[in-house]
């Protein structure tokens, strides 16, 4: 048989994580990575899952009794919430405004359901009467929007509205808010959405690995009364019940680990208080975008849907994006991420989540980027991007 | 809204793991789930991922390309094999001799597949002709077995004549190695595994969060060739060979930390050696198995299928299971687990798994068991049962 590989220390780069995600994420978080773990079913462990769940309802702003982190990353909960909230046979209708709204329609597809879209272009929200068009056409069961898509930097405005057209159909409403979940206002209960699901990489500052997700009593009564059995055991939300719910009864091994880190993420959250976080990242992310107009970049989206924890500049004309981001990797150990799909080589994602949406964070990249892009010949005013952040900074 | 959950600080009891799992994690594996962050697509966590790969190949005792963590717990990994593997319609034979044959079966008709089963009693391995009957009778696309049953305490023997009946009937065969990988003989290519999954929770003392998976050449070009898309896109191999694979393209974000766990943890098995590994646990095992038997308590399953990793000691006449695990948990901070399933009540599941497979483990919990069940009345003799597992810690 083979020899034993021989692989070195773990020696990895030291990066400031400020693209899509993962974030930065906090020492105490970390620290609580290294915690020798009790078992899944001790009794200890039945209180801090409680804990996580009530931190969890805080975060979502939500009373729903049915809140939990499933054992997997993003994708694991948002497979979650369609793979249940869909039944083979209904129609489930998606968004074409961006990456994510792919992806649901693929998960809802395999989930036996039927797929129809609501239009709109990438950088471009959903406006609410296409919405309403595309309920009165398709008659669709459940309807998923993206609250802070991370592929165009672009903040869903109107989600009251979008959620009581759908319930005015019967419909039940999932939300991602992936990108949105602890940095961006978002109010699952007033704004009358049923299912969201979010990860812990992006705005939490948690490593990823345990992902929450929320029910309210409406959907959980439709995932408790369905026909045919959800096609996944993993994430099989009436089998999870057993597990987070009352009868704590054992489902699969949970990430131990994982729900510690998130917990002590969730307390600095709570330590915080959520409405101070969105103001941090309005504030902190306000002063990054204040630095890139000022030197002359623009941003995608419009102001109105400006998204503060995932800014989308504008890359400059003769620009090479891909460059230019190598150029912060190698220089500067700096992580940002060009734009995906139909934005793909136009513009820059730019993070600013969590514990990387700090001033400091924002001077170093503000720093670094104009370097980068003055080292590729770009027409940028570095000077006066600076100064526009550090007057917003003040502000 | 609410207020803030005031919410302490993390302080979970120190507990000494020696049930079904998790088992102990190792300090330089706990260390290096603090380690901050880099992207899931940063050039340096590619190397990551390779080293993680090679490691898993060398103990999986395997050359498959095709071997990776998933992004889960073991779980996880169980159902991407059998959705990846079953297509709608197909016919997959699983065992009745356990707690995980019932999961099995479970995904497979979540996966569109019919399911027929090959029986033995809980506590028995499978038999061989058993095995050939079932297979002339039912002729299944796909086989699946556990290696290591960690509801019974069960060691699969003949697994290479199980694998020939399969192949001779061109079905391909899944082993669950759950419980068995890192710390008991596996030899994935020698006895023509197609397909193994596990768990890094258990001899491979890694928190839970990701978990290996191998496939060969031949299960992969049928995975590859699938004619309905897998049901689940979170776990669809397909999808997650573009970013484990050669291309290294964007699907979900790895669960970074625990694959540096994970990296660490199979460090440690390759510094120790995999074939000293195993020997570690029949030996420290062994000494367990010594102290039970000489106190008067008898093992669930023949000596010729006892589990190193689980041992299933049965319960002495008078005694209450629970009250015993109990009285280990809160005098000791110890945990051990109870029967599941039709060994409820009648078996202790002892653990000696990967780090936990030390002889200080050993001696504690002999010490400790030896005292829960005198406090409880039983008959006994604890001190023949420290003697004979000294002797068998010194052979």
């Amino acid at each position: 048989m083979t020899d034993a590989p021989e692989v070195g220390e773990l020696t990895p780069p030291d990066r400031t994580l400020m693209g899509p995600g993962p974030s930065d994420v906090h020492p105490r978080v970390l620290r609580a990575m290294s915690t020798p773990l009790v078992g899944h079913l001790d009794p200890s462990f039945v209180d801090i899952m409680q804990e996580v769940q009530e931190l969890l309802r805080y975060t979502f702003r939500t009373d729903n009794e049915w809140t939990i982190p499933v054992s997997g990353t993003g994708s694991a909960s948002m497979e979650a919430a369609i793979g249940n909230m869909v039944e083979p046979g209904e129609t489930m209708l998606v968004p074409t405004n961006g990456y994510f709204g792919d992806r649901m329609a693929s998960m809802a597809r395999r989930a036996g359901g039927e797929v129809v879209t609501v239009d709109a272009p990438w950088g471009k929200p959903l406006d609410t009467a296409a919405v309403q068009d595309a309920f009165d056409e398709h008659q669709p069961d459940v309807f998923g929007f993206v609250h802070a898509e991370t592929s165009t930097g672009v903040k869903q405005p109107n989600v009251p509205e979008l959620t009581d057209i759908a319930h005015s159909h019967d419909a039940y409403v999932i939300a991602d808010t992936v990108t949105s979940l602890g940095g961006v206002e978002l109010e699952v209960d007033d704004w009358g959405i049923d299912v969201a699901y979010s990860g812990p990489q992006k705005c939490l500052s948690c490593p990823p690995g345990a992902s929450p997700l929320t029910l309210n009593d409406r959907a959980m009564d439709k995932v408790l009364s369905r026909e045919a059995e959800p096609r996944s055991w993993y994430l099989d939300i009436s089998l999870l019940e057993g597990y987070w719910g009352d009868e704590r009864a054992y489902h699969h091994t949970a990430p131990v680990t994982n729900v510690y880190a998130l917990r002590e993420a969730l307390r600095l959250v709570a330590e915080e208080g959520i409405e101070e976080r969105w103001d941090r990242h309005l504030h902190v992310a306000g002063a990054l975008k204040a630095a890139a107009e000022a030197m002359g970049l623009g941003l995608n989206p419009d102001d109105e849907f400006w998204l503060p924890s995932l800014n989308a500049v504008l890359v400059p004309d003769g620009v090479d994006a891909g460059a230019a981001i190598d150029y912060l990797l190698e220089q500067y150990d700096l992580e940002i991420a060009g734009g995906l799909g139909a934005l793909s080589g136009d513009i820059f994602r730019i993070g600013c989540m969590g514990h990387s949406a700090r001033p400091q964070n924002v001077a170093f990249l503000a720093t670094a980027l104009g370097e980068a892009l003055e080292a590729q010949g770009a027409d940028v005013d570095v000077e006066a991007g600076l100064g526009a952040m550090r007057d917003a900074l003040n502000r």
